[in-house]
Protein backbone atom coordinates (compact mmCIF):
# COMPACT_ATOMS: atom_id res chain seq x y z
CA UNK A 1 0.00 0.00 0.00
CA UNK A 2 1.77 3.20 -0.83
CA UNK A 3 0.36 7.00 -0.01
CA UNK A 4 -0.84 7.29 -3.88
CA UNK A 5 -3.68 5.31 -3.39
CA UNK A 6 -7.10 6.93 -2.91
CA UNK A 7 -8.54 7.59 0.32
CA UNK A 8 -11.65 5.65 -0.45
CA UNK A 9 -9.20 2.40 -0.99
CA UNK A 10 -7.50 3.34 2.63
CA UNK A 11 -11.24 3.68 4.24
CA UNK A 12 -11.80 0.03 2.56
CA UNK A 13 -8.89 -1.54 3.72
CA UNK A 14 -9.43 0.15 7.55
CA UNK A 15 -12.86 -1.53 7.69
CA UNK A 16 -11.38 -4.72 5.91
CA UNK A 17 -10.01 -6.67 9.21
CA UNK A 18 -9.86 -9.96 8.21
CA UNK A 19 -12.97 -12.41 8.38
CA UNK A 20 -11.69 -15.18 9.92
CA UNK A 21 -13.79 -18.84 9.54
CA UNK A 22 -14.36 -21.52 11.88
CA UNK A 23 -15.79 -24.89 12.01
CA UNK A 24 -17.87 -26.26 14.98
CA UNK A 25 -19.80 -29.49 15.89
CA UNK A 26 -22.43 -29.93 17.97
CA UNK A 27 -22.09 -33.75 19.21
CA UNK A 28 -25.30 -35.38 20.22
CA UNK A 29 -25.63 -38.66 22.03
CA UNK A 30 -28.36 -40.62 24.01
CA UNK A 31 -27.17 -41.37 27.53
CA UNK A 32 -29.00 -41.80 31.08
CA UNK A 33 -29.58 -38.49 32.88
CA UNK A 34 -26.81 -38.15 35.95
CA UNK A 35 -30.35 -37.93 38.29
CA UNK A 36 -33.56 -39.04 36.88
CA UNK A 37 -31.85 -41.77 34.34
CA UNK A 38 -33.99 -41.39 31.88
CA UNK A 39 -32.23 -41.38 28.47
CA UNK A 40 -31.26 -37.78 27.66
CA UNK A 41 -29.08 -35.63 25.36
CA UNK A 42 -26.05 -35.06 26.19
CA UNK A 43 -22.90 -33.43 24.39
CA UNK A 44 -19.37 -32.64 24.46
CA UNK A 45 -17.60 -29.77 25.38
CA UNK A 46 -13.64 -28.97 25.03
CA UNK A 47 -12.09 -26.49 27.85
CA UNK A 48 -10.57 -23.62 26.39
CA UNK A 49 -6.87 -23.43 26.60
CA UNK A 50 -6.48 -19.90 25.56
CA UNK A 51 -7.87 -16.38 25.13
CA UNK A 52 -10.46 -15.12 24.69
CA UNK A 53 -12.72 -17.06 27.39
CA UNK A 54 -9.56 -18.95 28.86
CA UNK A 55 -10.84 -22.01 30.37
CA UNK A 56 -14.51 -21.56 29.86
CA UNK A 57 -17.00 -24.50 27.87
CA UNK A 58 -17.08 -24.23 24.48
CA UNK A 59 -18.05 -26.69 21.59
CA UNK A 60 -15.50 -28.18 19.70
CA UNK A 61 -14.26 -26.66 16.80
CA UNK A 62 -11.59 -24.67 15.15
CA UNK A 63 -10.58 -22.81 12.07
CA UNK A 64 -11.38 -24.09 8.77
CA UNK A 65 -7.57 -24.97 6.85
CA UNK A 66 -7.36 -24.24 3.58
CA UNK A 67 -7.33 -26.99 2.26
CA UNK A 68 -9.91 -28.63 3.82
CA UNK A 69 -13.74 -29.30 3.06
CA UNK A 70 -15.96 -27.93 5.69
CA UNK A 71 -17.60 -31.39 6.29
CA UNK A 72 -13.95 -32.60 6.75
CA UNK A 73 -13.33 -30.02 9.06
CA UNK A 74 -16.22 -31.01 11.31
CA UNK A 75 -15.04 -35.08 10.83
CA UNK A 76 -11.50 -34.27 11.81
CA UNK A 77 -13.25 -32.15 15.27
CA UNK A 78 -15.34 -34.92 15.86
CA UNK A 79 -12.21 -37.54 15.77
CA UNK A 80 -10.51 -35.34 17.98
CA UNK A 81 -13.11 -34.62 20.22
CA UNK A 82 -14.34 -38.27 20.59
CA UNK A 83 -12.86 -40.62 18.54
CA UNK A 84 -16.04 -41.28 16.35
CA UNK A 85 -17.06 -40.42 13.01
CA UNK A 86 -20.75 -40.69 13.46
CA UNK A 87 -22.89 -41.72 10.46
CA UNK A 88 -25.10 -39.08 10.67
CA UNK A 89 -23.23 -35.49 10.37
CA UNK A 90 -24.93 -32.61 9.01
CA UNK A 91 -24.82 -28.57 8.67
CA UNK A 92 -26.99 -26.97 10.90
CA UNK A 93 -26.47 -23.17 10.32
CA UNK A 94 -23.87 -20.20 10.28
CA UNK A 95 -23.57 -17.92 12.84
CA UNK A 96 -21.63 -14.43 12.15
CA UNK A 97 -22.89 -12.04 14.65
CA UNK A 98 -20.62 -9.29 14.55
CA UNK A 99 -20.15 -8.88 18.20
CA UNK A 100 -20.17 -12.95 18.40
CA UNK A 101 -15.82 -12.54 19.65
CA UNK A 102 -13.90 -10.04 20.08
CA UNK A 103 -12.34 -10.80 17.15
CA UNK A 104 -14.50 -11.29 13.39
CA UNK A 105 -14.87 -15.09 13.73
CA UNK A 106 -18.14 -16.48 11.21
CA UNK A 107 -18.64 -20.12 12.72
CA UNK A 108 -19.98 -22.53 10.60
CA UNK A 109 -22.05 -25.37 12.73
CA UNK A 110 -22.01 -28.54 11.91
CA UNK A 111 -24.07 -31.27 13.70
CA UNK A 112 -23.72 -34.80 14.75
CA UNK A 113 -25.81 -37.76 16.24
CA UNK A 114 -24.15 -40.53 17.87
CA UNK A 115 -25.32 -44.17 18.06
CA UNK A 116 -25.45 -46.24 21.23
CA UNK A 117 -23.16 -48.41 19.21
CA UNK A 118 -20.87 -45.98 18.15
CA UNK A 119 -20.93 -43.76 21.87
CA UNK A 120 -20.17 -47.06 23.01
CA UNK A 121 -16.55 -46.68 21.25
CA UNK A 122 -16.01 -43.14 22.31
CA UNK A 123 -13.08 -42.10 23.87
CA UNK A 124 -12.63 -38.30 25.70
CA UNK A 125 -10.19 -36.28 24.19
CA UNK A 126 -7.90 -33.79 26.08
CA UNK A 127 -9.90 -30.83 28.00
CA UNK A 128 -13.22 -32.47 26.61
CA UNK A 129 -15.85 -33.86 29.06
CA UNK A 130 -19.78 -34.64 28.25
CA UNK A 131 -22.51 -32.27 29.30
CA UNK A 132 -26.63 -32.91 29.68
CA UNK A 133 -27.54 -30.78 26.83
CA UNK A 134 -30.00 -29.06 28.85
CA UNK A 135 -28.03 -28.07 31.70
CA UNK A 136 -24.86 -26.87 29.86
CA UNK A 137 -23.00 -24.25 31.68
CA UNK A 138 -22.23 -20.81 30.67
CA UNK A 139 -20.63 -21.04 27.31
CA UNK A 140 -17.52 -18.95 25.36
CA UNK A 141 -18.69 -16.92 22.81
CA UNK A 142 -22.29 -17.03 21.71
CA UNK A 143 -22.16 -21.35 22.34
CA UNK A 144 -25.26 -21.34 24.57
CA UNK A 145 -27.10 -19.79 22.05
CA UNK A 146 -25.65 -22.29 18.96
CA UNK A 147 -26.67 -24.82 21.58
CA UNK A 148 -30.19 -24.12 22.07
CA UNK A 149 -30.98 -23.26 18.34
CA UNK A 150 -29.23 -27.15 17.38
CA UNK A 151 -32.25 -28.96 20.36
CA UNK A 152 -34.94 -27.07 18.76
CA UNK A 153 -33.68 -28.18 15.17
CA UNK A 154 -33.57 -31.69 16.63
CA UNK A 155 -37.10 -31.89 18.61
CA UNK A 156 -38.66 -29.86 15.33
CA UNK A 157 -36.77 -32.38 12.96
CA UNK A 158 -37.60 -35.48 14.92
CA UNK A 159 -41.53 -34.64 14.33
CA UNK A 160 -41.58 -34.42 10.33
CA UNK A 161 -37.72 -36.19 9.56
CA UNK A 162 -36.49 -39.61 9.90
CA UNK A 163 -33.89 -37.99 12.13
CA UNK A 164 -34.52 -40.16 15.12
CA UNK A 165 -32.61 -42.80 13.28
CA UNK A 166 -29.41 -41.38 13.58
CA UNK A 167 -29.53 -42.15 17.33
CA UNK A 168 -30.11 -46.13 16.80
CA UNK A 169 -28.56 -49.40 15.11
CA UNK A 170 -29.50 -50.70 11.86
CA UNK A 171 -32.06 -53.16 13.36
CA UNK A 172 -33.66 -51.80 16.51
CA UNK A 173 -37.10 -52.56 18.81
CA UNK A 174 -39.96 -50.53 19.11
CA UNK A 175 -39.27 -49.81 23.00
CA UNK A 176 -35.25 -48.63 21.66
CA UNK A 177 -37.00 -46.14 19.03
CA UNK A 178 -39.91 -44.43 21.72
CA UNK A 179 -36.87 -44.02 24.02
CA UNK A 180 -35.32 -42.14 21.57
CA UNK A 181 -38.52 -39.97 20.96
CA UNK A 182 -38.84 -39.45 24.61
CA UNK A 183 -35.35 -38.59 25.35
CA UNK A 184 -35.30 -35.45 22.31
CA UNK A 185 -39.26 -34.59 23.35
CA UNK A 186 -38.41 -34.79 27.38
CA UNK A 187 -41.74 -36.35 27.49
CA UNK A 188 -43.39 -39.76 27.96
CA UNK A 189 -45.46 -40.70 24.55
CA UNK A 190 -48.22 -43.43 25.47
CA UNK A 191 -46.80 -46.69 24.06
CA UNK A 192 -49.98 -48.49 22.20
CA UNK A 193 -50.16 -44.70 20.20
CA UNK A 194 -46.44 -44.56 19.56
CA UNK A 195 -46.63 -48.36 17.92
CA UNK A 196 -49.34 -47.47 15.39
CA UNK A 197 -47.81 -44.75 14.26
CA UNK A 198 -44.03 -46.00 14.14
CA UNK A 199 -44.69 -49.21 12.16
CA UNK A 200 -46.47 -46.65 9.51
CA UNK A 201 -42.71 -46.41 8.63
CA UNK A 202 -41.14 -49.43 9.84
CA UNK A 203 -40.62 -52.77 7.88
CA UNK A 204 -39.99 -56.03 10.32
CA UNK A 205 -36.85 -57.96 10.09
CA UNK A 206 -38.14 -61.03 11.18
CA UNK A 207 -35.44 -61.44 13.69
CA UNK A 208 -35.69 -60.54 17.84
CA UNK A 209 -33.75 -59.01 20.12
CA UNK A 210 -31.28 -61.76 21.35
CA UNK A 211 -30.39 -62.77 24.65
CA UNK A 212 -33.72 -62.27 26.23
CA UNK A 213 -34.59 -65.60 27.02
CA UNK A 214 -38.77 -65.21 27.48
CA UNK A 215 -40.77 -63.27 24.68
CA UNK A 216 -37.66 -61.49 22.86
CA UNK A 217 -38.59 -58.03 21.71
CA UNK A 218 -38.97 -57.82 17.30
CA UNK A 219 -36.16 -56.20 15.65
CA UNK A 220 -37.53 -53.36 12.89
CA UNK A 221 -35.64 -51.47 10.10
CA UNK A 222 -36.74 -48.21 8.74
CA UNK A 223 -38.82 -48.24 5.54
CA UNK A 224 -36.86 -45.29 3.28
CA UNK A 225 -40.23 -46.04 1.24
CA UNK A 226 -42.15 -44.56 3.38
CA UNK A 227 -41.12 -41.32 2.74
CA UNK A 228 -43.84 -39.39 1.16
CA UNK A 229 -43.11 -37.94 -2.17
CA UNK A 230 -43.05 -34.26 -2.57
CA UNK A 231 -46.91 -34.05 -1.86
CA UNK A 232 -49.45 -31.36 -1.49
CA UNK A 233 -49.60 -30.72 2.33
CA UNK A 234 -49.61 -28.22 4.79
CA UNK A 235 -47.52 -26.29 7.22
CA UNK A 236 -46.29 -28.62 10.13
CA UNK A 237 -43.17 -26.55 11.11
CA UNK A 238 -43.09 -22.43 11.86
CA UNK A 239 -40.73 -21.20 8.78
CA UNK B 1 8.01 -14.30 10.11
CA UNK B 2 11.52 -15.00 10.90
CA UNK B 3 14.08 -17.85 10.13
CA UNK B 4 14.01 -18.52 13.74
CA UNK B 5 10.36 -20.01 13.46
CA UNK B 6 9.97 -23.94 14.13
CA UNK B 7 9.43 -25.87 10.85
CA UNK B 8 5.83 -26.54 12.06
CA UNK B 9 4.97 -22.84 12.33
CA UNK B 10 6.40 -22.72 8.42
CA UNK B 11 4.97 -25.61 7.55
CA UNK B 12 1.57 -24.58 9.28
CA UNK B 13 1.87 -21.27 7.14
CA UNK B 14 2.14 -22.61 3.83
CA UNK B 15 -1.12 -24.43 4.33
CA UNK B 16 -2.86 -21.61 5.82
CA UNK B 17 -3.52 -19.33 2.82
CA UNK B 18 -6.12 -16.90 3.15
CA UNK B 19 -9.83 -18.47 3.52
CA UNK B 20 -12.09 -15.79 2.31
CA UNK B 21 -15.85 -16.14 3.12
CA UNK B 22 -18.65 -14.63 0.52
CA UNK B 23 -21.96 -14.23 1.11
CA UNK B 24 -24.50 -14.88 -2.02
CA UNK B 25 -28.39 -14.70 -2.42
CA UNK B 26 -30.22 -16.56 -4.67
CA UNK B 27 -33.71 -14.55 -4.90
CA UNK B 28 -36.65 -15.94 -6.23
CA UNK B 29 -39.86 -13.88 -7.46
CA UNK B 30 -42.15 -15.33 -9.33
CA UNK B 31 -43.34 -14.31 -13.18
CA UNK B 32 -44.91 -15.71 -16.58
CA UNK B 33 -42.83 -18.24 -18.10
CA UNK B 34 -41.57 -16.09 -21.66
CA UNK B 35 -42.60 -19.00 -23.86
CA UNK B 36 -45.92 -20.46 -21.88
CA UNK B 37 -47.04 -17.68 -19.88
CA UNK B 38 -47.56 -19.91 -16.83
CA UNK B 39 -46.38 -18.54 -13.63
CA UNK B 40 -42.76 -19.68 -13.17
CA UNK B 41 -39.52 -19.51 -10.63
CA UNK B 42 -37.26 -16.39 -12.18
CA UNK B 43 -34.04 -15.34 -9.94
CA UNK B 44 -31.56 -12.30 -11.00
CA UNK B 45 -28.15 -12.60 -11.96
CA UNK B 46 -25.00 -10.54 -12.37
CA UNK B 47 -22.31 -11.07 -15.22
CA UNK B 48 -19.13 -10.84 -13.98
CA UNK B 49 -16.59 -8.13 -14.78
CA UNK B 50 -13.65 -9.58 -13.41
CA UNK B 51 -11.78 -13.20 -13.41
CA UNK B 52 -12.13 -15.45 -12.88
CA UNK B 53 -15.28 -16.16 -14.96
CA UNK B 54 -15.20 -13.32 -16.34
CA UNK B 55 -17.97 -12.66 -18.72
CA UNK B 56 -20.37 -15.21 -17.04
CA UNK B 57 -23.43 -14.77 -15.12
CA UNK B 58 -23.40 -15.45 -11.29
CA UNK B 59 -25.87 -15.26 -7.75
CA UNK B 60 -25.46 -11.67 -6.52
CA UNK B 61 -22.89 -11.24 -3.51
CA UNK B 62 -19.49 -10.28 -2.35
CA UNK B 63 -17.17 -10.55 0.56
CA UNK B 64 -18.40 -10.26 3.61
CA UNK B 65 -17.49 -6.93 5.19
CA UNK B 66 -15.89 -7.34 8.57
CA UNK B 67 -18.34 -5.09 10.12
CA UNK B 68 -21.50 -6.82 8.57
CA UNK B 69 -23.77 -9.26 9.74
CA UNK B 70 -24.46 -12.17 7.34
CA UNK B 71 -27.85 -10.89 6.71
CA UNK B 72 -27.04 -7.46 6.65
CA UNK B 73 -24.73 -8.40 3.95
CA UNK B 74 -27.63 -10.15 2.01
CA UNK B 75 -29.69 -7.25 2.41
CA UNK B 76 -27.27 -5.18 0.73
CA UNK B 77 -26.68 -7.50 -2.57
CA UNK B 78 -30.46 -7.61 -2.67
CA UNK B 79 -31.11 -3.77 -2.53
CA UNK B 80 -28.03 -3.55 -5.28
CA UNK B 81 -29.52 -6.18 -7.13
CA UNK B 82 -33.29 -5.17 -7.11
CA UNK B 83 -33.68 -2.34 -5.19
CA UNK B 84 -36.09 -4.33 -3.30
CA UNK B 85 -36.01 -5.64 0.81
CA UNK B 86 -38.24 -8.56 0.78
CA UNK B 87 -39.57 -9.80 3.93
CA UNK B 88 -38.74 -13.49 3.49
CA UNK B 89 -35.21 -13.95 4.08
CA UNK B 90 -33.41 -16.88 5.50
CA UNK B 91 -30.12 -18.36 5.82
CA UNK B 92 -29.80 -21.29 3.05
CA UNK B 93 -26.46 -23.29 3.25
CA UNK B 94 -23.11 -22.62 3.62
CA UNK B 95 -20.93 -24.03 0.19
CA UNK B 96 -17.15 -24.19 0.54
CA UNK B 97 -15.79 -26.97 -1.56
CA UNK B 98 -12.14 -26.62 -1.83
CA UNK B 99 -12.40 -26.51 -5.82
CA UNK B 100 -15.27 -24.13 -5.96
CA UNK B 101 -12.95 -21.26 -6.84
CA UNK B 102 -9.46 -20.68 -8.24
CA UNK B 103 -8.94 -19.05 -4.66
CA UNK B 104 -10.59 -20.81 -1.14
CA UNK B 105 -14.04 -19.31 -1.12
CA UNK B 106 -16.50 -20.25 0.90
CA UNK B 107 -19.86 -18.67 0.28
CA UNK B 108 -23.26 -18.78 3.14
CA UNK B 109 -26.10 -18.76 0.97
CA UNK B 110 -29.23 -16.66 1.83
CA UNK B 111 -32.60 -17.08 -0.37
CA UNK B 112 -35.06 -14.14 -0.72
CA UNK B 113 -38.62 -14.44 -1.44
CA UNK B 114 -40.15 -11.63 -3.55
CA UNK B 115 -44.09 -10.93 -3.59
CA UNK B 116 -46.00 -9.59 -6.58
CA UNK B 117 -45.98 -6.21 -5.27
CA UNK B 118 -42.29 -6.14 -4.09
CA UNK B 119 -41.56 -7.38 -7.62
CA UNK B 120 -43.44 -5.15 -9.17
CA UNK B 121 -41.34 -2.29 -7.93
CA UNK B 122 -37.92 -3.90 -8.24
CA UNK B 123 -35.44 -2.06 -10.85
CA UNK B 124 -32.59 -3.69 -12.50
CA UNK B 125 -28.91 -3.28 -11.68
CA UNK B 126 -26.29 -2.88 -13.26
CA UNK B 127 -24.93 -6.07 -15.08
CA UNK B 128 -28.15 -7.86 -13.66
CA UNK B 129 -30.74 -9.99 -15.68
CA UNK B 130 -33.56 -12.21 -14.82
CA UNK B 131 -33.70 -15.50 -15.62
CA UNK B 132 -36.07 -19.02 -15.42
CA UNK B 133 -34.58 -20.35 -12.69
CA UNK B 134 -35.03 -23.90 -14.21
CA UNK B 135 -33.16 -22.53 -17.08
CA UNK B 136 -30.13 -20.84 -16.52
CA UNK B 137 -26.75 -20.83 -18.85
CA UNK B 138 -23.87 -22.30 -17.16
CA UNK B 139 -23.00 -20.16 -14.24
CA UNK B 140 -19.47 -18.74 -12.74
CA UNK B 141 -18.28 -21.07 -9.41
CA UNK B 142 -20.29 -23.69 -8.37
CA UNK B 143 -23.48 -21.55 -8.97
CA UNK B 144 -25.18 -23.86 -10.60
CA UNK B 145 -25.16 -26.10 -7.93
CA UNK B 146 -26.64 -23.37 -5.56
CA UNK B 147 -29.69 -22.37 -7.46
CA UNK B 148 -30.39 -26.47 -7.88
CA UNK B 149 -30.23 -27.04 -4.02
CA UNK B 150 -32.52 -23.68 -3.83
CA UNK B 151 -34.99 -25.00 -6.15
CA UNK B 152 -35.16 -28.34 -4.51
CA UNK B 153 -35.12 -27.13 -0.80
CA UNK B 154 -37.74 -24.56 -1.91
CA UNK B 155 -39.76 -27.70 -3.85
CA UNK B 156 -39.58 -29.79 -0.53
CA UNK B 157 -40.10 -26.95 2.18
CA UNK B 158 -43.31 -25.46 0.19
CA UNK B 159 -44.91 -29.17 1.17
CA UNK B 160 -44.20 -28.94 4.88
CA UNK B 161 -43.60 -25.90 6.19
CA UNK B 162 -45.91 -21.58 4.91
CA UNK B 163 -43.47 -20.93 2.81
CA UNK B 164 -45.67 -19.85 0.14
CA UNK B 165 -46.62 -17.11 1.99
CA UNK B 166 -43.74 -15.47 1.16
CA UNK B 167 -44.39 -15.17 -2.35
CA UNK B 168 -47.85 -13.65 -1.61
CA UNK B 169 -49.41 -10.31 0.31
CA UNK B 170 -50.84 -10.38 3.47
CA UNK B 171 -54.36 -11.25 1.86
CA UNK B 172 -54.41 -13.40 -1.24
CA UNK B 173 -57.28 -15.49 -2.97
CA UNK B 174 -57.30 -19.18 -3.18
CA UNK B 175 -56.49 -18.78 -6.81
CA UNK B 176 -53.71 -16.91 -6.05
CA UNK B 177 -52.34 -19.24 -3.83
CA UNK B 178 -52.71 -22.38 -5.60
CA UNK B 179 -51.04 -20.60 -8.37
CA UNK B 180 -47.63 -20.06 -6.00
CA UNK B 181 -47.75 -23.85 -5.38
CA UNK B 182 -48.57 -24.79 -9.24
CA UNK B 183 -45.30 -22.34 -10.08
CA UNK B 184 -43.56 -23.71 -7.41
CA UNK B 185 -43.70 -27.95 -7.82
CA UNK B 186 -44.50 -27.37 -11.96
CA UNK B 187 -47.64 -28.75 -11.87
CA UNK B 188 -51.38 -28.25 -11.75
CA UNK B 189 -53.60 -29.24 -8.60
CA UNK B 190 -57.05 -29.84 -8.55
CA UNK B 191 -58.80 -26.68 -7.70
CA UNK B 192 -61.48 -28.54 -5.98
CA UNK B 193 -58.83 -30.25 -3.37
CA UNK B 194 -56.54 -27.73 -3.09
CA UNK B 195 -59.22 -25.54 -1.69
CA UNK B 196 -60.10 -28.19 0.97
CA UNK B 197 -56.37 -28.68 1.98
CA UNK B 198 -55.94 -24.86 1.86
CA UNK B 199 -58.77 -23.97 3.82
CA UNK B 200 -57.81 -25.64 6.92
CA UNK B 201 -54.87 -23.59 7.34
CA UNK B 202 -56.49 -19.87 6.32
CA UNK B 203 -58.33 -17.58 7.78
CA UNK B 204 -61.10 -15.86 5.98
CA UNK B 205 -60.85 -12.03 6.08
CA UNK B 206 -64.58 -11.23 5.24
CA UNK B 207 -63.55 -9.38 2.17
CA UNK B 208 -63.14 -9.95 -1.65
CA UNK B 209 -60.59 -8.98 -3.97
CA UNK B 210 -62.02 -5.35 -5.40
CA UNK B 211 -62.00 -4.78 -9.01
CA UNK B 212 -63.89 -7.28 -10.15
CA UNK B 213 -67.64 -6.46 -10.50
CA UNK B 214 -68.87 -10.03 -10.90
CA UNK B 215 -68.28 -12.46 -7.75
CA UNK B 216 -65.28 -11.21 -6.14
CA UNK B 217 -63.05 -13.57 -5.02
CA UNK B 218 -63.11 -13.93 -1.14
CA UNK B 219 -59.75 -12.75 0.52
CA UNK B 220 -58.16 -15.20 3.01
CA UNK B 221 -55.27 -14.68 5.30
CA UNK B 222 -52.99 -17.14 6.24
CA UNK B 223 -53.37 -18.56 10.25
CA UNK B 224 -50.49 -19.11 12.02
CA UNK B 225 -52.59 -20.90 14.51
CA UNK B 226 -53.08 -24.07 12.68
CA UNK B 227 -49.23 -24.77 12.46
CA UNK B 228 -49.04 -27.82 14.70
CA UNK B 229 -46.82 -27.67 17.82
CA UNK B 230 -44.37 -30.57 18.00
CA UNK B 231 -46.47 -33.86 17.67
CA UNK B 232 -44.71 -36.92 17.07
CA UNK B 233 -45.97 -37.19 13.10
CA UNK B 234 -43.79 -39.48 11.08
CA UNK B 235 -41.20 -38.67 8.12
CA UNK B 236 -42.14 -36.57 5.99
CA UNK B 237 -39.08 -35.70 3.51
CA UNK B 238 -35.69 -36.87 2.84
CA UNK B 239 -32.95 -36.20 5.51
Amino acid sequence: MTVQEPATTLARQHVQQRVELAVSTVIFALRPHPVSGEPTIWLPLVRRIREPHLGQWALPGGPLESDEDLAASARHTLERTTGLAPHYLEQLYAFGRVDRSPDRVVSIVYWALVRAEEDAQSVVGDNVEWFVADEVPELAFDHNDIVDYALTRLRAKITYSPIAYGFLPEEFTLAQLREVYEAVLGRRLDPANFRRQALRTLKATGRCLSGRSHRPPALYRFDPSTIRPTTLTFPEEPR
